[in-house]
């Protein structure tokens, strides 16, 4: 029976998805499933873990674990961490949850940012991937661009996290690609990118016309016949268009890196790449494991 | 049995309302039913339209109706009339539908339009309600904004509809407040007028922020346990507020009529007031009814 030496756990709402690593931080297994805290009650979160992991010799070993599953209605509550946050800390922030006989959980906090305008934000989940970022390039300053169904936009200066805005694209794209009556226009999976190119620089120019450009993609279709692929690439444009006009101070002039699902991350890389800001790019998991092995670095050196 | 000298039929895509109407334009019964075209196939139109009308001694009667009765999934289609349009011709425009053994009914189109940036339009109803506008006010020189799922703003000059703007102000907030994370935050019937007034002004100086600031209602949900009625005032703030920002050449230092649901009707003027732009106001049927006795005038007296 393989026995790490520590296990990794990223456990959001929908899915949860576990690693058994090594002392060196290499993936030995890994296990993934849909039981995210939205579909458990919480008598239920203690089975969902020891299923998950059931497969590996865990007794007594240390699990890290980041996400939905330290939020209000997750297991514990880890209290969001305020802004700015140091990273090299991290130890000293891990939320332990005792359970069984001689479990450690240790779940990994969110943080909480105030605005200059007075405006509150948090994040759960990927603070550890912004960890990831520094992991793996410890001098990184600029901004981590996160994309997904809540963006963020995280400015990053002297290994601390000095403030984050988050944005709803993503799940505004869902709803009004999959529930409004959009959803007739953009019933393809193809994505037009020479549509998404001229959706983004309207954006950028005119952020405030988007409800009405939005239904623009109705009209089209209905006096023109607007292809499918074509109505997708315009609504994922002017919606990432009307992120990237709202965040110009976090992107314009600043070093970005973009993490996130290879697709997405492609998106806003080109998006901003043609307002001429050179992006590097991450996948969302890689920087995930990145971060919790930073985790374990730190509860490592705390304990010597 | 009730003999009306004609009858007038709104058709939308959830409801269907049917008007027995006198010569002078003086309601004598109603009927309404939740047979709309969303929800019959079209081998049922004439049934539901039968079924609708059979308390009424219709025989011969003329029927004139507005809605998705005349899109290209309704009855018949109405082709979209290209703007500016003028609303004195309506006769000529009315499409007639023969059925059964002198039945008659005349469905209104709908307009289309192309703005100033080549963006089209279309509208299918509310050309109607814009009719009423001027049956009332043969000579209103102005604005109609007609608020609801799909915003309407109609600059009327000279009796002819000249361009028109559509947002989905509506449906976004229907959305939003029933189907995204915000959900929880905004659970309440009740809006806070304080909170809305707040995030008008907010958006109407920076709207490129809509997706950030709609996020902000679940981060102070979080954090700060946000009253539901506030959650809910500042949600429809937002979203109103990016539409005006928009519009803002269509509103400002015109003449405006808004027209609508009583609720929603009193939140944009309220928005409009604050920004110095006093409207008048009217109810959505009232205008309906009134834009389709236009058209049985026109239609009377083109027979003569």
């Amino acid at each position: 029976m393989l026995k790490p030496d520590w296990i990794a756990v990223d456990w959001g709402t929908s899915n949860m998805r576990a690693w058994a690593m090594s002392a060196s931080g290499t993936v030995l297994d890994e296990m993934r499933s849909d039981r995210g805290m939205g579909s458990l009650k919480p008598a239920e979160f203690e089975q969902a873990l020891r299923d998950a992991i059931a497969a590996w010799d865990h007794k007594g070993t240390p699990i890290i674990a980041c996400g939905m599953v330290g939020s209000r209605q997750g297991w514990v509550e880890a209290p969001y961490v305020e802004c700015p946050a140091a990273l090299d800390d991290a130890a000293a922030r891990l939320v332990r949850v005792a359970f069984g006989a001689g479990y450690q959980l240790h779940i990994v906090p969110g943080l909480r940012c105030v605005g200059s305008d007075g405006q509150v934000d948090v994040m759960r989940g990927e603070e550890t991937q912004v960890a990831g970022v520094l992991a793996e390039q410890p001098e990184f300053d600029g901004v981590v661009c996160l994309p997904g169904t809540h963006s963020k936009w995280v400015h990053i200066s002297a290994s601390e996290i000095v403030s984050f805005q988050t944005a709803m694209t993503g799940e505004m794209f869902d709803l009004m690609a999959n529930q409004s009556v959009l959803r007739h226009s953009v019933s393809s999976d193809a994505l037009d990118q020479h549509a998404f190119d001229d959706a983004i620089s309207e954006t950028l120019s005119r952020p405030e016309r988007l409800a009405q450009a939005m239904f623009g993609i109705r009209a089209e279709g209905l006096l023109h016949g607007l292809d499918s692929a074509k109505a997708r690439g315009r609504l994922s444009g002017l919606l990432i268009g009307a992120e990237l006009a709202a965040t110009r101070p976090y992107w314009l002039g600043q070093n970005v890196l973009v993490g996130g699902a290879p697709a997405l991350v492609a998106l806003y890389a080109r998006a901003l790449a043609a307002q001429g800001v050179p992006v590097q790019t991450r996948d969302a998991e890689r920087l995930t494991l990145a971060g919790l092995c930073l985790a374990r670095q730190s509860l490592s050196e705390a304990r010597h």
